[in-house]
């Protein structure tokens, strides 16, 4: 359904990223023709042997299959290849759901003569409708055939649903003296509708790391990118966010890394944090019917625990977000979230700033509060919430854009 | 602001009822000008001596002066006025919003000649500007002179802010086989929008029933009613709740109630509680730009606390909201909305409901599901989902209305 009659985000990067080809990481896209003909619909991404594999995935207590199945693999620690299509989320979709996703991964393993329990899957799409996996057969093998490792700006197009752009990411730095490179692609627009809107988050990297590393990394460094962002409050059932490690840079005399701990790691920790902040908040900016970026920090909370909850009662108060697409600096609605969050608030004490205007202090509204200044400020494409609570020292940031009649139209006549 | 640029909602009544007179209740409105000239903004009732009182109120962590004031003179257990007024919340407003109430209940009570902890406040309007409350000055008393008792519509058109209707109901039952009265009353239209949709509902019987017992009476009927719906997920700084008891039913052979457990009180339980229900759903009937008024029912729940959280879980999706304002029969979103609930579920237990249609069966598509027939179901006004999760006997049952454009014009555009 991307750009069906949606035009681009106005928050879109302007340009994109060329991220470097990994030693053995190729892949290729097909129409297989799940929901929609004529439309790239299937991804397929094949690995080297030795890669190993970490995921995080959705908290729903109503996961699909394909997530399931993952889950269930990723013990294993090694993968070899990764299928994503869309169309079809192959969620509740009961047995046929489980057959559909066992198909599905022997036909990838008998494609490149890998173990079916290397196979990671995702599927994003309708809900409940079962997913005919025969239509794979003979479109994965063919994918194996074309697979390439430059074109990763059309791998991260070929997983888009109701995304307006395509979300790409690279780094590159340096484990022991040796350059590693971290490519990452993401699809998202609300962080659910299960129809089509799905997180998915595929991130790969040629350094050695053992698999426990690479999910103690992966883990850590979804907290505050992917877990701290927010459309519309919604979880899907299919979330999914998998980080591959080829190793291939041993060859290159990168030293392989088995302990979180090492001190070697410390740069790679980073630029993965940065590129899975960046991949979330693009898919915040990609929000549906998104027309402004909104970051709401708080600070001074007794717990850093507590200052995320006050931030997304925050992030997710319809009233806040629809006051921010109206462009009206309405902080009263931000005093209404703080207090209804439930966590330790003193209305005495509470501080809040639009940007550099602070609007409300000590309880009461600014003395020198402007609302020319402040409105001016609300006309700005990103827009900073800043919530301090003077109680402690918690303090935490989170992500969301506006609530925009685009996100109801886009929504209320989806499956129309 | 009631009915600029906004129709009445389609899920209006047709009709209102005619709430009889209670002996010593008098009350009129009038102008004060709190922000707007040329409309009514202040609602004063006066009651009889001996009136005893309860309320419930925002669980928000930023209340308003007037509900902080509200409380502390709760304990009194005796009210002898009401003053609601419209234009300005005074919350947020610091150490001048606990002057500007100190100073509207000792103008009321010196009208009056009674005593100020005796006069109870509710305010709705924007936040955190101060209230002037000289403004009230002569307007009270004027309001005291014209009193009367019998025009509850027209004081209920008084408290209505961004509601596109006035919410009245009225019931008459036996106590000790002497006929009693509760008339009610109610403003809301978002269960927040600290600007002016705020819930304030103030309920009146001429029943004799000690302050404890109607307090007792309220809490519990609060849970499912006003506390079991939702329009868009935000509270207020402002919610107010009020029950006052004049007991002038006394004079007419009824006995004083004075123990909650009184078997004489069950008529009046009931029928407080289907007053206290059919004012909260004529809430979510008016929520800001509604179109469809949804019920729903959790059943088979571990237990009716966690069915209530799957039951808002699914009220306060804004996907489940947008697919209901797009007659659209999105099953798959109401799963997705089950599972972020966080509360025990098992997907392959769950079945689905849109009215008489079963559209989800253990965990996959009902085989008997018909599309057409659940749309056509979609296009009705009220729309009842219900969830059957096959674990326990908890069962709840919430309210709310779709999530449509026209609620994000009225939020989005409305201070300015």
């Amino acid at each position: 359904m991307a750009g069906k009659n949606v035009p681009v985000s106005p928050l879109a990067p302007k340009s994109y990223p060329r991220p470097p080809a990994l030693d053995g990481v190729v892949f290729a896209t097909a129409e297989a023709g799940i929901r929609y003909k004529g439309r790239t619909d299937v991804l397929l991404v094949s690995m080297p042997e030795g890669t190993a594999v970490a995921g995080v995935f959705t908290t729903s207590k109503c996961p699909s299959a394909p997530v399931d199945w993952c889950r269930a693999n990723l013990a294993g620690g090694g993968a070899r290849a990764l299928v994503v299509n869309s169309g079809n989320a192959n969620a509740f979709t009961g047995m046929k759901g489980q057959e559909a996703v066992e198909l599905t991964a022997a036909i990838a393993a008998e494609e490149l003569g890998v173990k079916a329990s290397e196979i990671f899957l995702a599927s994003t799409g309708v809900i409940g409708e079962p997913l005919d996996a025969t239509k794979f057969n003979g479109v994965i093998g063919d994918c194996a055939r074309r697979a390439e490792g430059h074109n990763w700006l059309d791998a991260a197009k070929a997983i888009m649903t109701t995304d307006t752009f395509p979300k790409i990411a690279t780094r590159t730095v340096k484990i022991g003296g040796v350059d590693v490179t971290i490519n990452g692609m993401a699809k998202g627009a609300g962080m659910i509708a299960p129809d089509m809107a799905t997180m998915l988050s595929f991130v790969f990297t040629d350094a050695p790391i053992a698999a426990p590393v690479l999910q103690a990394l992966l883990s850590r460094g979804t907290k505050n990118s992917f877990n701290a962002v927010t459309v519309d409050s919604d979880t899907s059932t299919s979330d999914t966010l998998m980080l591959f490690a080829t190793g291939t840079a041993r060859t290159r005399g990168c030293p392989q890394i088995t302990d979180a701990k090492d001190p070697r790691l410390a740069a790679f920790r980073r630029a993965l944090n940065a590129l899975l902040l960046e991949l979330a908040i693009f898919v915040a900016r990609d929000g549906e019917g998104a027309r402004k970026f909104v970051s709401v920090t708080v600070e001074g909370a007794v717990s850093a625990r507590s200052a995320r909850r006050i931030a997304f009662s925050i992030a997710n108060s319809p009233l806040v977000k629809t006051a921010i697409a109206g462009e009206d600096a309405n902080w009263g609605r931000v005093v209404a979230a703080v207090g209804k969050a439930g966590e330790p608030a003193e209305r005495d004490k509470l501080t809040i700033s639009f940007g550099p205007h602070r609007v409300a202090h000590q309880g009461a509204r600014d003395p020198a509060y402007s609302e020319a200044d402040t409105s001016a400020y609300m006309k700005n494409e990103d827009i900073v919430i800043r919530v301090e609570l003077g109680l402690g020292r918690g303090k935490d940031t989170v992500y969301t854009c506006d609530l925009t009649k685009a996100y109801v139209e886009i929504n209320g006549d989806y499956r129309s």
